[in-house]
């Protein structure tokens, strides 16, 4: 199954698509969305709007692990970032993409065995679960490739629970 | 000049379009947008991008007025409103229609004389300055309006300011 994690914002939109058999996860493109820094913000959401659909289109993700948004004391970016996250939802649901929506400490808990894991132990066992060099970069990037891989372990969980 | 007050939101989302020329307001047509209730939420983003898409061009407003975002005590209903309002904004982009962003303090001020105005002031005065029997309903709509209002007037005192 082709999953893309996505870890939402208006500037720079991390995500990362992997493949996932059998509890094995591959990573198959991972990258960064980006909107112009100084452009009129409703411009902005209009490129990230036609960028995410583009994604989509190109990546045929079957399932797309996005992150819940809690606010911590920038309360401004925060507005912003949730009217980005809006249209990253729009762009899913258009493409008739499943969604599901994992909070940081689901995705700690999946890929490092930790609620309250470090991000940097997120970001190795990322690299580390994916077969990778090195930790891929930007961090958005691997922020989405974590994202993803917390989907693929949720449902593998679910799948042996349900299993007689 | 047709003036578009939109008052954002992602469960009912207030809209007024007036006339506005030589100082004068005149209600055009008013109302709300509402997205189903208990359906996902990436649904009711969908049902309100083609909604506020088809307002726009059904009304062709020239200028739309919309409220700046602020948060109360509800968070998490702040989040989903500012999901929305993105929606919006990008509707209203696509639309290539100008967009101008009040907060609630200038609205009051623009509406009622009084930036601490009372929520029943600003909609007595909507009414009056409309020309209305009543004040329009639901509240939303009265909203709209009043945005509307608000950028008319900018307009008028920056060009009566702008004259030698």
């Amino acid at each position: 199954m082709r999953i893309l994690g996505i870890d939402p914002g208006y500037a720079t939109i991390g995500f990362g698509l992997i493949e996932s058999q059998h509890g094995q996860c591959t990573p198959l493109q991972y990258g960064a969305v980006t909107t112009p820094v100084g452009a009129d913000f409703p411009y902005r959401l209009q490129i990230l709007y036609e960028d995410m659909t583009g994604l989509l289109k190109d990546l045929q993700p079957e399932a797309v692990a996005i992150e819940e948004l809690f606010f911590n004391t920038n309360i401004t970016t925060g507005i912003q970032v949730a009217h980005g996250r809006g249209i990253i939802l729009l762009a899913c649901q258009q493409a008739a993409v499943p969604i599901f929506e994992y909070s940081p400490s689901q995705v700690k808990q999946a890929v490092a065995g930790y609620g309250k894991a470090t991000k940097h132990q997120v970001m190795d066992m990322t690299r580390r679960l994916l077969k990778l060099n090195a930790i891929p970069r930007p961090d958005d990037a691997a922020d989405g490739l974590a994202l993803a891989i917390c989907h693929a372990r949720s449902r593998t969980s679910l799948l042996a629970a349900l299993q007689p």
